[in-house]
């Protein structure tokens, strides 16, 4: 038997005060992350990121593997509170709840928490990026090609946002994330000797002429920006992507996956 | 000098119309589209799409090239308001709003509004589409890689959704696209000698292994679900992009655009 707290009213003090952490100035100030969806959740526990407390509403389930998971987390010391349909969707941040939010501490680290492996370093670098969808994604797919971290340079958006948790379908919690200056990041790879590949679409090169087997960080800018003078200026190959229509861009979170895949791509093939 | 009508109540018939319009319901049944801002509608006239109506407030100006767009629509035929900020506040959907607004006719076509060229036929096929973001997005990058049409099977989006045009960044307007049923799409690709590759995560060949070089179609499936059995029957060739992180999928439109650049890619390179 799980051991949990009931709680069915909408002025409880709990509930009043998940509503709040939806805004970033509590959030912040309580330094926690709000953790929504199976998905999500499941992701956490892998990387055994902590949470604290568990809300759950399983008239809202939409499998069956969620009382597993509460029984994990119960496990690693979470408190559960069962919620009514009510309650749990005055909570809830999503379109379609799936009566599981999570509440766990924000833990932000460094460029010292990141760790260069001997061999095939693989960064991905992101500077002044505005969106939380947007880097939500780029972490789904930083992920996907196994980065060994993402360094968040001048960060324009709140890596606790909601949208970024729910974008990012919980690699948020997966992903060795690191949050420095540009000139922080830019010393710290030149002196791992990693090659920085800047992407810009005012460059010649394509990107799938640029050799990327070898140890590198690929940096992306911002939506509306692209990259600053300060990566343009100290990156080792700058190199864009192909445009053949009419637009003139490309989402970043787009153009962040192309080049990571081919990065992937190419130290696959060999 | 330009001409047009002046609008500064909130409770102006035209002001109030527009806002109605942001729901599909209204918007659908007077087949109209909103189109905001001076990308969106830059495309819109690159492409001679028509806009009947411009709405524009010059304090939200966030370039110098807006008057001489008015110009151009005017020369088109376009009738032009100008908002006061409040008024134009109203009709906005977007959150910086840039202070232009366009309304336009629907226009939908089938298949037979597609052309398919003699060499290199290149087609992006989307089934069940749940996410206005993820549509827009798929358009930009099939845009970018010079598809020669988007084919909409099954779809759950609206594609006139505010949320298109915005992810879309106007490309809704330049790209040929159809809509159409699983069953009429396979139909048409095979009958037009076209090669069905589908997107799966279940099947053991990856993306860059498969030869993109002759005319074909790449069809992916809905976020929660990805390709029904109907696609993965029919393709040609089933392919999946590698995973190398925890998680197991990547957001439908990066997908895309993954597939997408890698048949540009293996046409460029020959």
């Amino acid at each position: 038997m799980l051991e949990f707290e009931e709680i069915n009213s909408l002025q409880n003090g709990r509930v009043k005060q998940i509503v709040k952490w939806r805004e970033r100035g509590p959030r912040d100030r309580d330094q926690v992350v709000l953790i929504e969806g199976y998905r999500a959740l499941r992701r956490a526990l892998e990387a055994e990121y902590p949470v604290d407390e568990l809300y759950f509403c399983p008239e809202l389930y939409q499998g069956e593997n969620e009382e597993g998971l509460l029984r994990e987390f119960v496990a690693r010391g979470a408190r559960l509170f069962r919620l009514g349909a009510a309650a749990f969707a005055k909570i809830a941040y999503r379109d379609r709840p799936e009566g599981l939010l999570g509440i766990g501490p924000q833990r932000r680290r460094g460029l010292k928490g990141l760790t260069i492996p001997p061999e095939k370093a693989f960064f991905l670098v992101a500077e002044q990026i505005e969106k939380p969808g947007n880097l939500g994604t780029m972490m789904r797919s930083a992920d996907a090609v196994g980065v060994d971290g993402l360094i968040l340079c001048d960060s324009r958006t709140d890596l606790y946002n909601p949208n970024v948790v729910r974008a990012s379908t919980g690699n948020l919690f997966t992903l060795p994330i690191a949050e420095a200056s540009s000139e922080e990041a830019i010393d710290w790879l030149k002196a791992a000797g990693l090659r920085i590949l800047a992407a810009s679409p005012h460059v010649e090169k394509l990107y799938f002429d640029v050799d990327m087997k070898g140890p590198l960080a690929i940096v992306v800018g911002s939506e509306q920006y692209g990259l600053s003078e300060t990566w343009m200026q100290a990156a080792d190959e700058r190199l864009r992507l192909p445009m053949m229509g009419k637009a003139d861009s490309l989402n970043v979170s787009t153009a962040s996956a192309l080049l990571l895949y081919e990065c992937l791509r190419q130290r696959l093939v060999g």
